[in-house]
């Protein structure tokens, strides 16, 4: 299975450079938490579970910077770095549950040597878990789906977004593994077409046949018969259901709605923010402008054109049909349900 | 103003190559209505009513080339021409209608240089009649924009995709010097960006300020109270007010109406199809994968994946809050609105 990032022995993290892909497959090593968090920054790593455990690895290589001589100094040390890498990105809320669990941990360390010992495996637990709650939320999502679905996904929720094996690509490839699906669509996901460059490139390495469509063409694809169910991941989930996900994801959800498709969220608890009582609340990404208006370097619109480019949408609980985590399916009213499924399992939040 | 193509003297052609745009304004000039054919299929002349206008003009290079002793061999000369012009592309329903208004001119004939003669001047009074009737979509049009109107089009329905001024931009061009509009949002549209490469190129030209956003943000720019009106053209509007246009346009109308927000066709009544039914009975014409899965040249995807490129969609009547002619606002029903709108005007159809 593809691990997109992984802890190397003494200090050192190797990643996939996503920016790359499906071109070129770079894999980049590093001692220095900057360099992860600007690799969160430019999207060398994203996927909301993802950027939780690179902010995680980025936090146990500044345990190994810091010349710190006892616990206090270490953990002035990590907060500064959790300060740097917090800042990278603002919506997906696996960040600052991945940074907080790290540094509550910390708590209990006695000696630098201790607290070092513990952000190192707090990081590798935390990747460890989500690999286990993607193969949890595959089998959950697998279960909602019936022999012959065609499922449609949006952005990337794959390995690459992820410890591994993926949320939504973690449904579908469960769901393929049962056999239960006769396709698979994937919306290209413009501006930086994580479903052309990296959900594509999942399902070729898995050789799962898939159709690459226009994120335009996925009202027609699901009114002329082609999509039976979507699932896409979530970059941040509030208290009601609401779902901060890739721009994009709100409208697919609105064309399922229009059309009986169900429409479902496979995300880990991780990702389920409780302090945030509603979609309202979810602060969403604008990314550059020239993310729209050039492609590969090539000027797409003319100089000057001014283009707006968030990165983000927010899809209101009611166009939702179920939200798949590892600890199980949780449906409308989605207050009481998600509250369920935070308080069910290990490392469970509230 | 802009004329995507005109008609020179001596039997030559000259257009505007806009598969080019916006980088390089590349004008070409030919006698050989083959390579008007071969500009349609590539794209370098489209938008229904440009197809319709630049096929009539090759019949006239037809005329201007035949040899024909007669008028009798300067029409089968032209029919041939008509079955090659008329192949190029299957949905839009001004192509059809154009090929066959000037054969049909032809009948009445007597000599080859009257026939050569009928055919340039149906050519050029095609052309001239659709700039009059997009100033009129634009008049009737901006009527229906309130000041201080947001609006939203997707695709180019502009000079570029006409004879000259537009129909959804000729409203939008209209209501800009109406002082109606405080903000135009132009769809990119993808696979080809028309909306990034022309919209945006001829607004940026008129000095309309724009704001460009990728296709999967239209729906949470209306959800957040950036568009209070969408404007699109059409490439074949059928009996029932069915309307095939851009891919892309049917999601954009469902958004719509989740979001209350009115969603108006621009056409000229040439687009209108009262022999066909339905939506169901357009021919959708499906383009290479090619177009979805590179840009400029470059992979977006792995090798070898395969992609779905319907080049239009079907949006139902029941999305479309009005359809804007040169001959008035149809409204719904659209059967007998339709009909009213195309038996009022020059050039009428039934």
């Amino acid at each position: 299975m593809l691990l997109p990032i992984e802890w190397l022995t003494e200090g050192k993290v190797r990643y996939l450079d996503q920016t790359r892909l499906p071109g070129e497959e770079i894999w980049r090593e590093t001692r220095d938490y900057r360099e992860i968090a600007q690799a969160i920054r430019e999207l060398q790593l994203r996927g909301a579970p993802l950027i939780g455990i690179s902010a995680a690895y980025g936090l146990a290589l500044a345990a190994f910077e810091s010349e710190a001589a006892d616990a206090d100094g270490m953990r002035a040390d990590l907060r500064e770095a959790a300060a740097v890498l917090g800042s990278t990105r603002p919506t997906a809320v696996n960040l600052a549950w991945a940074l907080d669990r790290t540094l509550t941990t910390l708590d209990v360390a006695a000696t630098a040597d201790e607290a070092r010992a513990l952000a190192v495996s707090t990081a590798c637990a935390i990747h460890e878990e989500d690999i286990a709650a993607n193969h949890a939320i595959g089998d959950y999502g697998a279960a909602l789906l019936p022999t012959g679905t065609r499922v449609l996904t949006h952005c990337n929720a794959g390995s690459l977004a992820t410890g591994g094996y993926g949320t939504a690509l973690g449904v579908i490839r469960s769901a393929w593994e049962q056999g239960r699906l006769s396709a698979v669509l994937a919306d290209e996901t413009r501006p930086l077409l994580q479903g052309a460059r990296l959900t594509a490139w999942e399902l070729a390495q898995d050789g799962i046949p898939f159709t690459l469509i226009p994120d335009s063409a996925a009202g027609i694809a699901m009114r002329t018969g082609r999509v039976s169910a979507v699932v896409t991941g979530a970059d941040r989930i509030a208290a009601n259901g609401d779902v901060a996900n890739k721009i994009g994801t709100y409208q697919v959800a609105v064309l399922a709605r229009e059309n009986g498709v169900p429409f479902y969220i496979a995300a880990p608890t991780s990702t389920i923010d409780l302090a945030a009582p509603g979609g309202d609340q979810i602060s969403i990404e604008e990314r550059s402008p020239d993310e729209v208006t050039t492609f590969g370097g090539h000027a797409t619109a003319p100089d000057g054109a001014e283009a707006w480019n968030p990165a983000f949408d927010v899809t209101p609980h009611e166009f939702i049909t179920s939200i798949v985590t590892e600890n199980g399916v949780a449906t409308p009213p989605y207050a009481e349900s998600l509250r369920r499924v935070c308080g069910a399992g290990v490392g469970a939040r509230g």
